[in-house]
């Protein structure tokens, strides 16, 4: 690691990585902003659509990942420490598999209904993806705007806070008006997959912010 | 990494890591048959038996693991990269463990029948050990006959979705017929336990393709 | 890994990593008494304090983790290979979160009553967390101590094994036995989470026994 920082002085600009980070992190804000359609729609149809829409995003993003452990294989002297790469690459990943998730138990459960925290949590989720995508973006120059992105890190942190009111209230909501236990069977399920959604992004955030400490 | 590539050169044949592969697949593919098994079986004193076989086969699964772990740490010079070894066992680890635990949650929760899709999925899982077997035998000659490695790759992901379709038709069925909800509540985790397995070796296959990819 | 163990000849002693451990461990075992009393505790209000407490804990996890972390970044010398010491605190970390979500589960879910194997599992969770907190106080003098290492691992091991055994029976009667499904639902995931929490400190000991057969 000392050996990459040192070489990091010569190093040539990343044309590699961070191109393929912006693509992943694109990926990801895709996903999301399907997913809020998904819960705001009420045509079988369309959610049917919008599920098959992001299982191709996620696997869009299964490719991207696979290009940036490809080359991290092949490459000495990266912009950012290995495992850096590796993991913020990895968690991104881990967040579309997550929101695919999400959407395919609407789809495999079709429920009566959709609870209002449903279409509020997916919202959220899509607000910290673009978080994400800009905190990426931002990666190329840390060094001198570390103040968008310390905002970006703080904003991701905060909506998974928001997030984390809604899935209670919703849970809570949940158990206590709805009769049908199927259905609460359900619905707790998709509700459980939305906070994990915004629970894998705060991870990204957190793998964020870990760069910032040693970089900026 | 690339110090192992220039050193792997020199690199006499490997007879450490290869075989403790070659036993952790063997363990998978013992557990999965005996899974199998216990879908198929009706009687209560066969179930508990196959489980306990099954959870000796994670416990030898667990040593075989230690031992790659161990000689990982003892050696300089390895047959693939440290990280490639280092996850195919974990992943190999992980699926043993998940197929332990959907054995486990049938003892536990001795539901009044399983349904035809525990039967099926099972059987998947069992063929999907088998080519992942298959294709770590075939780790020791992977420049020689990627063909054969690649049809393996290639079967363990047709069946991941096959797993995946019946695992959808089985939990549909199971909403729209169960009507005792007790019953509904402990088939559905057994389901979910078995699709989580199949949901393992398709890592597994996963790793393994990312290993195609740098050595082929 | 070789080089760092030729350098560790020559390493002074660690003053960086094993005090943070230590720390770490701490904020675990107290986290784990803070669960153990919430289970015992019959007021709403307290709970709700002992929840509070919990989470703070957990922040504090976050903040000693991610001082690894950064220490890890830059720090050559190690006096375990960085690995281990990645791996040990990411386990530890995880434990706290496993705690903290099952504290949190009885305050989101209120359930009517708790079930007696709440309180055994959340005191077994407690007993393992002291046995991690000892084994981790003896990492300084591994060489020279390695009976009482080998007694704390030993320890963590059975008493996953008999939160196993609680669990099992505690599901059981939970199915035998609760007539409102609603808590059916509810005490069955807090059941979960706190076999989840004894799980997942079992882990650490995985990880201090595979220290041990390194280093002693």
């Amino acid at each position: 690691m000392k050996i990459n920082n040192l070489l990091s002085v010569f190093a040539p600009k990343d044309v590699k990585f961070l191109p393929l980070l912006n693509e992943a992190s694109e990926v990801l804000t895709n996903s999301a902003e399907l997913l809020k359609q998904l819960f705001e729609s009420q045509e079988e149809v369309v959610r049917t659509d919008l599920c098959k829409q992001i299982k191709n995003e996620e696997l869009k993003g299964d490719k991207v990942t696979g290009r940036v452990f490809k080359a991290l294989n092949e490459t000495f002297i990266t912009p950012f420490d290995r495992e850096d790469i590796y993991e913020l690459t990895e968690e991104i990943d881990d967040s579309i598999d997550a929101i695919n998730r999400a959407a395919h138990k609407v789809l495999l459960y079709d429920p009566h209904r959709l609870p209002s925290c449903t279409a509020i949590l997916s919202d959220i989720v899509r607000e910290a993806t673009i978080e994400v995508r800009s905190a990426v973006g931002e990666l190329s120059n840390l060094k001198k705007t570390d103040d968008q992105f310390r905002k970006h890190c703080r904003e991701i942190k905060q909506l998974e806070e928001k997030a984390d009111g809604v899935y209670e209230e919703g849970i809570i909501t949940l158990f206590k008006e709805e009769k049908d236990i199927l259905e609460l069977i359900k619905l707790k399920e998709i509700i459980q997959e939305l906070e994990k959604s915004a629970n894998k992004i705060n991870n990204i955030g957190k793998v964020l912010k870990a760069i910032l400490v040693k970089y900026a």
